[in-house]
């Protein structure tokens, strides 16, 4: 392999649960074709992995390309070195040698990731977190992951699992949660327990809800975060009131992680941050009360530079780690 | 500086509130001298610098003694690389440069180290860590503190605070905590508050309590954790229910850690611990059941080797990396 130039790239790929985005990034971060398909997940991973091989042959063309490598960022357990994903959740997947897979059909180096610390590994590179050493991303969606960088590496953990902060319990013998505990944040702050949360209060007091039931369309069933998070800027004192309980546990769950690792930087992303980014400031002024000084005294809290993009950064640059290794072997 | 020789020593200082412990350490991690000798801390640093320095020369004049570098762990603050302990809440010491101080007496280079930092590194050296890469000691006695070593490496975080796990919020808006904020892990679990929550229950129903009562000589304010183990141990089934919370919050705790970090082993030491060992099954078949079945699958959780020289072991091995160091330099 020769010596890599300035206009290599590598594609990074954020494999979702519904939709999957493609891009080319260049090695400074800047991501310069991308495109967004649906995930057949129906179809099963044969299917799917057609789909992908179709959009990297068209980045492939691409006159003046020069794609060095490919990087998969996927929600769920993957093995590093192996590529294989072993469970992915939300594609039903179980065990898929997708690494090998890509690797067969194109002949490029391929990193497999998992799709949080990937994007943790974006914001580090070329965002939010860029010249820092200690960080944590935290992403606030449908459920809660982080990624957690201690002196300028990304946390793996002893099983490639670290980072499921949403299941940090906070509330000892509270509500149940997706993972068959009791009390973990995401049970309090996770988008899925947001909407069960909110449904629950509005069915017991309709009238005081009544901005929120305006909001949903009076489908009490579908509401969402968003019906919440609007009746507040409109300034709805019961949406209000259910915000206070959310709020509570992202200080409570961001001054755990705060006294624990005492990162620098702490980076908040995710669907929840971005229909209440007012709660970036909660959470600052909240864990500058309630976190130990010395854990704070040094701290930034603040929001993720990469909306939907940090995942097809991140995986892209540690395709392009991985050939920078292969260079200099 | 010569070739180290296979009988280079270094001494380890573990200086605590009430007493100073003070070995000297091979490069196997075993203990070849050892005295404690009293922290007299109302006469200030200085008279506690001349006590260690008197019982440093005794060590040094001893026959074939080798000694290269020393270290010194304490519970605070401390800036690893000028050794300046900056704030050290048993001694009431603020800013002292302990480690230039040792340095000029003794012409030895000199390291200082948090003790439960210190402490996990004698685990990770030479105790129920050896070998391994991902740990997570915990140490729970009147607080509790935790040290985690990822890839081989002790987490410091940015401002050399990480592992403050006592201070993890564990019961959102529960009893105050000497931190300033509510519901941490101490408040539950550690052994200032399992006094304080026992005395408190004590006198709410003497009746029951009267195993426990007996156990103190009847003096409710001065019930120790050791008060409730002891009848614990008898079958008393009052003392039996006031562990429900304690284990409840140890569990919790555990599977917080386990859950973010994704440690190969649990490491549990520390006077509670101490006093009552069967506490390790009880987190452990707990923790198996809560925490993330990827977190915990290749996990073991065991008991600290080293029960009150963890910390002089490893600030030893740590003054002994810095003359290795030195050596390779």
């Amino acid at each position: 392999m020769g010596k890599m130039q300035t206009t290599d790239c590598t594609i990074g790929i954020d494999l979702g649960g519904t939709k999957t985005r493609l891009g080319v990034v260049d090695f400074l971060g800047n991501v310069l074709e991308q495109i967004t398909i649906p995930t057949n997940v129906d179809d099963g991973y044969d299917a799917i992995f057609a789909d992908l091989i179709t959009v990297i042959k068209k980045f492939r063309n691409t006159p003046n390309s020069n794609i060095k490598a490919l990087g998969v960022a996927v929600a769920g357990q993957v093995e590093a070195v192996s590529g294989l994903i072993k469970f992915a959740p939300n594609l039903y997947w179980h065990d898929v040698p997708f690494g090998q897979m890509l690797h067969d059909a194109t002949q490029l180096p391929v990193v497999i990731a998992n799709d949080v610390r990937s994007a943790t590994y974006g914001e580090l590179c070329f965002g939010a977190g860029k010249g820092l050493e200690d960080i944590i991303c935290l992403f606030i969606g449908t459920g809660i992951g982080g990624g957690i960088v201690s002196k300028g590496s990304l946390l793996t953990g002893h099983n490639n699992s670290a980072g499921e902060v949403g299941h940090m319990v906070l509330s000892i013998g509270g509500l149940p949660c997706t993972c068959g505990n009791r009390g973990c944040w995401e049970t309090l702050a996770g988008g899925w327990a947001i909407s069960k949360n909110t449904q629950t209060a509005v069915r017991k007091d309709p009238q005081a809800a009544k901005q929120i039931i305006l909001n949903c369309g009076g489908k009490i069933d579908q509401i969402t975060p968003h019906h919440l998070f609007d009746a507040v800027k409109d300034g709805d004192l019961y949406a209000t009131s259910l915000m206070k309980p959310i709020e509570e546990s992202l200080i409570a769950g961001s001054t755990t992680l705060i006294n624990a690792f005492n990162p620098e930087s702490l980076i908040l992303g995710g669907g929840i941050i971005e229909g209440a980014p007012w709660l970036v400031s909660t959470i600052e002024q909240g864990v500058r009360l309630q976190a130990l000084k010395s854990a704070t005294e040094k701290l930034s809290v603040v929001r993720a530079q990469h909306l939907k993009n940090a995942a097809v950064i991140g995986i892209a640059a540690m395709a392009m780690n991985k050939i920078r290794l292969t260079v200099w072997q």
